[in-house]
């Protein structure tokens, strides 16, 4: 597949991706949907006529909203509509749109004059905890390698509820918190500002499809037709405010803080030439959580830290996605046994992504072994947990054995000083 | 106060009420705002206009909104303004409405010609755990009597990030939820219908005020502003799911099912003549969490079970509101501590709340006492847990020593069998 949009071998936008994100541009202050291709981003809104296959004429209103929620509340043959006719008017061979010269003035915009926003309503979002070598790393060091694993933890994808309001798009700075934490065991707790921040490396999807009603299931099986896209997530965290506050009803504060999404969500049929065995499962799942197809896939994930005394990146974490013990329409099954109903726009995270090396860990809490063992930064620095002025920069991108290669942009975010308390 | 409206002396609604909440009617599919008193509903979208006072006349659009989220959105002064405009309006010696017989045609609907709708959109929802009874009674169960309550609940009001979708109006039915148990320690787990399933006797406040950004703190000496409302919430929990579900992350698939609230939102202007002393607090907490003002309310609590066998209702627990150790200004406080930001439409529940005499726990699992003590009901039949077709109503209303009375209505909710499992 050619596009007459010219881009790089190495470019994470090429025809193959076609991922949605809302953007505004210095022209035009209000949002619009796009698809990103190479440098560029097509402007759906502006060619929302152009969508005259047999599902979507009618529906073209949903290319004009301001996010992609109503898209999103479409159908599974919609959205694999929709990407087929984005990437027929992007094709090489094809003159519709590529020697349309007005319209195509008026199309495309350049993805570095454009503004990125949150590409959703987020109704709910959930953070699960479904990295198997996350979850053994944390349980090792807060319990103890007999005990590591919960006895919950190989029957269902733990979870709980998180915050939708703080979830913030790539490139929103984070502020090191204020909060309370008990230095020393037994003693009295502490305020002040957050001494062990954290990042954590995720990967959320958005629920697609209409909303269900209170009461319905979605078993695994059906949770193909509701799994929208991915994007790269932060879920930034504080730990020794987590670790004060978390018993009985786990993680709040420490975790509505700021939650950082890359903004281009990339659809399941272009992550689909990149799926991969899913992790194997013992015991078997219960029939709720069974499904017979692969759904995971080869996402190849980065971590860089760059201080603010250093302009050099340096990548702590070389992970994968595939690396997850539970599917994405595991996590789905879970959320909706008990007859939770979704909302298209809805967040799953995945829970931090761990490898089984160490140099594959998904937070600065297992890369530095909670605080033991500080990494070296190439410009000779050290860390145990974030600094003041410290980015974090997640990157995810999938290479098949043809090279043909996407890739998920950025998750980008720097931690800003702690603001002093005041009445 | 006298309203030209005749209602009965023990109504919920009186003049001195004035609760909001959002209706339609069998002559108006489109939801409207509204003010119940005595009988009837006062329909704010037609007397908009109405509000002419310096601070609503150039917002009187927010009366024409489906939801109050916008009205809310306002400030403590336009709140104010509203009530005293509604209060001048509904008086007997004003002749403004109860003179101009078209408009009071139009403007006031009986509540029993009414369906009651979700009164705003509720984007995130916590629920805390504020009750020292409550807590302490379940700590001794699944724990001890020396170690009750955790090191950190008398630090800080422990909670957690509920589910949004699943917060349904009074009078939705609830599904007994299916999912993962552990019946017997050590062994599998199993799935199936919850066999556990129960209420939790809560209030819920609606938080207001223009949302907040990202980063800022609300003191507790800050919330005054903050809370426009409050209803009676019911968090149904399925107990045993909960149990098996919950470690290390917090309750999830057990809350997600469904949770009830009362249609109309009992604002903070109309409890002030019930304000009590606040619950005393030992150790006395940190800065943030510190409020000078009482804020605490007498508002007296009514839990009603009836079975499916029969027509009559068992008032199974008394509880009260000024029970809560930590007030809803000190719960935003913690909100909001580390910087998450508010919106308004927002709902903070205060965890389930129980009295110190085995009359007023505010739960199946603390009035059964894990099952050991069932309760009989007045047609004879006995309860541990909830049973399928029972029917819980929650009731709150506050009396003054000058008798004034004022009604929270009612928060129904019938509990209906488990749907059978299909693939
Ligand atoms: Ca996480
Ligand atoms: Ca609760
Ligand atoms: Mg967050
Ligand atoms: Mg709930
Ligand atoms: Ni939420």
């Amino acid at each position: 597949m050619k596009s007459f949009i010219e881009y790089s071998a190495t470019t994470d936008f090429p025809i193959e991706n076609l991922p949605y994100g809302v953007f505004t541009s210095p022209k035009n202050a209000q949002r619009h949907i796009g698809v990103a291709i190479g440098e560029w981003i097509l402007d759906l809104n502006t060619i929302s006529h152009l969508f005259t296959g047999a599902l979507l004429k009618d529906k073209q209103h949903v290319f004009k909203e301001e996010k992609l929620n109503a898209f999103m509340g479409l159908t599974k043959p919609h959205w694999i509509e929709a990407r087929n006719t984005i990437q027929k008017l992007l094709d090489a061979n094809n003159t519709k749109l590529k020697n349309d010269n007005e319209l195509r003035q008026k199309a495309f915009i350049k993805q570095s004059d454009a503004t990125m926003h949150m590409p959703a309503e987020i109704g709910d979002y959930t953070d699960f905890y479904s990295s198997i070598h996350h979850a053994t790393n944390v349980g090792i060091m807060f319990r103890s390698k007999e005990n590591a694993l919960m006895p919950n933890w190989k029957y269902l994808p733990v979870g709980y509820h998180g915050r939708s309001s703080s979830i913030v798009i790539s490139g929103t700075s984070i502020t090191r918190p204020m909060g309370q934490t008990l230095p020393v065991e037994g003693a009295d707790p502490h305020f002040g500002p957050c001494r062990l921040m954290d990042f954590e490396l995720e990967m959320a999807c958005f629920i697609g499809g209409p909303p269900t009603a209170l009461g319905e299931r979605i078993t695994a099986k059906q949770a193909e037709d509701r799994i929208f896209g991915f994007v790269l997530m932060n879920d930034w965290s504080a730990r020794d405010i987590q670790k004060w506050e978390y018993i009985p009803l786990g993680p709040f504060t420490a975790k509505n803080l700021g939650t950082s999404i890359s903004p281009w969500i990339v659809t399941v049929e272009a992550l689909r030439p990149y799926i991969v065995d899913n992790y194997p499962q013992d015991p078997i799942p219960f029939p709720y959580l069974q499904h017979d197809d692969k759904f995971n896939f080869d996402i190849k994930l980065e971590v860089d830290l760059k201080s603010e005394k250093s302009s050099v990146m340096t990548t702590i974490c070389r992970s994968n996605y595939r690396f997850l013990y539970w599917t994405a329409k595991q996590q789905l099954a879970q959320q909706t046994i008990t007859g939770c109903n979704l909302r298209p726009g809805d967040l799953l995270g995945s829970g931090t992504i761990s490898g089984d090396t160490s140099d594959s860990y998904g937070s600065m809490l297992e890369l530095s072994w909670k605080g033991t063992k500080p990494l070296r930064l190439q410009n000779g620095e050290e860390r145990k947990f974030l600094q003041d002025g410290d980015t974090v920069i997640l990157r995810g991108y999938c290479v098949n054995e043809l090279g043909v290669r996407i890739g998920f942009g950025k998750c980008e975010g720097k931690l800003l000083p702690a603001l002093p308390y005041k009445e």
